[in-house]
């Protein structure tokens, strides 16, 4: 498995996909296919998609839309070649009435006609790009998964889809900050630039140090906590929902694709 | 005058710059000619005028050069129809041996055929995109000057041209800073992205409300200070050299442009 891994991070989205329907990937993707686009999905029934598709369109910054499938199509146009949607991510996570209830390897014994498959910007691809440009990210230093935390900021309702929005944290000392507005400023897709710095208590966070997802890290002196829109939000919309069925990736095991990072980039 | 102003408001800039040529015009440009660039002025010998141009390209975000003169030439292509550059500001300032000595209405009887002139964008230019999207700045609300301060941000020197940055602070809610980083970027020629939010003693600024040029002004318990590099910064580097003779503009009596605002933007 390690020579696996090792030689899919030089690797593309397609050779991944390959892994995971094979069998021989079932491990989160980061730092696989490096400098291909990694993205969250989202299967729903097509009596559910139309709401949710009105959802994301209504909440951009944190349910990114990349593509969307015609229902019943395991092949999304632009999304990567040869791809089975229902087999190509190395996990799955499968709710019934708003509960996981499994973590399959494949989905494709779940398979319907009706399914549509909603595929979402992820901050990987913003990520790399800051790392790119010598800003430091702790979570990643760190090894740690990035904190994220419930606020106050409400969603635009769609349907059974509803809530407030969920934020990813970074501490970053101010030039650095400004630089990552202007570089995520062209990473739309991606949830784009911050929605929020400094002062936590003002979207509703009490305490940078408990966060509701993932891992605190600490904040120097010389920081501000910088906050970022979530794919957690469309996730914990689809909990909420209690739809009957639902299918997402597990958290980590993400869909990679076969677009390249800067392909995202306005400019 | 008044009668004057208010035309002017809404003229245009070869219309300002005839009004001060004639004897219109000797107030401040502020809210003249809307939409239309102003720039501040610095007006040196040959001799002393190429370590100033190392001295902003050295140092472009408090430096931003717009344009520069053939050597005793009055007219500067680009900037402005029929340019009389000694005769078309409002008022000059006259520095001998580094000293302010004179504020004049115009400097043709000063021109020699060695004095070469800089255009350096101002912030005027930025402040427009600012409030045309809906973002108050403090200090134009109260009808105050911008607060300004000394920093300890070191320039890079280029000849007798030396020194520390000059900001200037706009207090901002943490959403209107990211978009004012957003907007800002647009236009590096007007000074571009701030350089610093948060934390003035990061920058070796003590106290806000004692600012070392122009009005303190209140920042609200939600508000961060956002600072950008300041165009008073070529002004001090300029007196610091003590050259025998310079000319500027003098403060606030800028130099109305034909280029639109709108023409500094990147994209």
């Amino acid at each position: 498995m390690v020579d696996t891994e090792h030689r899919l991070r030089r690797s593309d989205g397609h050779r991944v996909r390959l892994a995971a329907r094979h069998g021989e990937l079932a491990r989160p993707t980061a730092g696989l296919a490096q400098g291909f686009v990694q993205a969250n999905l989202v299967i729903l029934p097509e009596r559910d998609a139309m709401a949710f598709l009105r959802f994301c369109q209504a909440n951009p910054r944190p349910c990114p839309l990349l593509a969307v499938s015609e229902p019943g199509e395991r092949h999304i146009d632009g999304v990567g070649i040869d791809l089975d949607i229902a087999r190509d991510l190395p996990r799955y996570r499968l709710f019934r009435d708003g509960e996981a209830v499994s973590e399959p390897l494949d989905v494709a014994d779940l398979w319907r006609d009706d399914l549509v498959s909603f595929v979402l910007g992820c901050s990987f691809t913003f990520e790399h790009a800051l790392i790119a440009d010598g800003i430091p990210l702790r979570h990643v230093t760190l090894g740690r998964n990035v904190a994220m935390y419930h606020t106050d900021i409400p969603l635009q309702a769609a349907g059974p889809f509803e809530g407030d929005m969920v934020v990813s944290m970074r501490p970053l000392r101010p030039a650095d900050a400004i630089r990552a507005i202007q570089i995520c400023t062209r990473y739309p897709q991606v949830h784009g630039a911050p929605i929020h710095l400094a002062f936590p208590e003002a979207i509703g966070i009490r305490d940078l140090a408990a966060p509701d997802y993932g891992d605190p890290v600490p904040i120097e002196s010389d920081e501000i906590p910088v906050f970022w829109a979530c794919g957690v939000t469309p996730q914990r919309a689809l909990e909420r929902a209690r739809l009957p069925f639902a299918i997402t990736h597990s958290p980590g095991h993400m869909l990679v694709t076969d677009m390249h990072d800067t392909q995202l980039a306005l400019l």
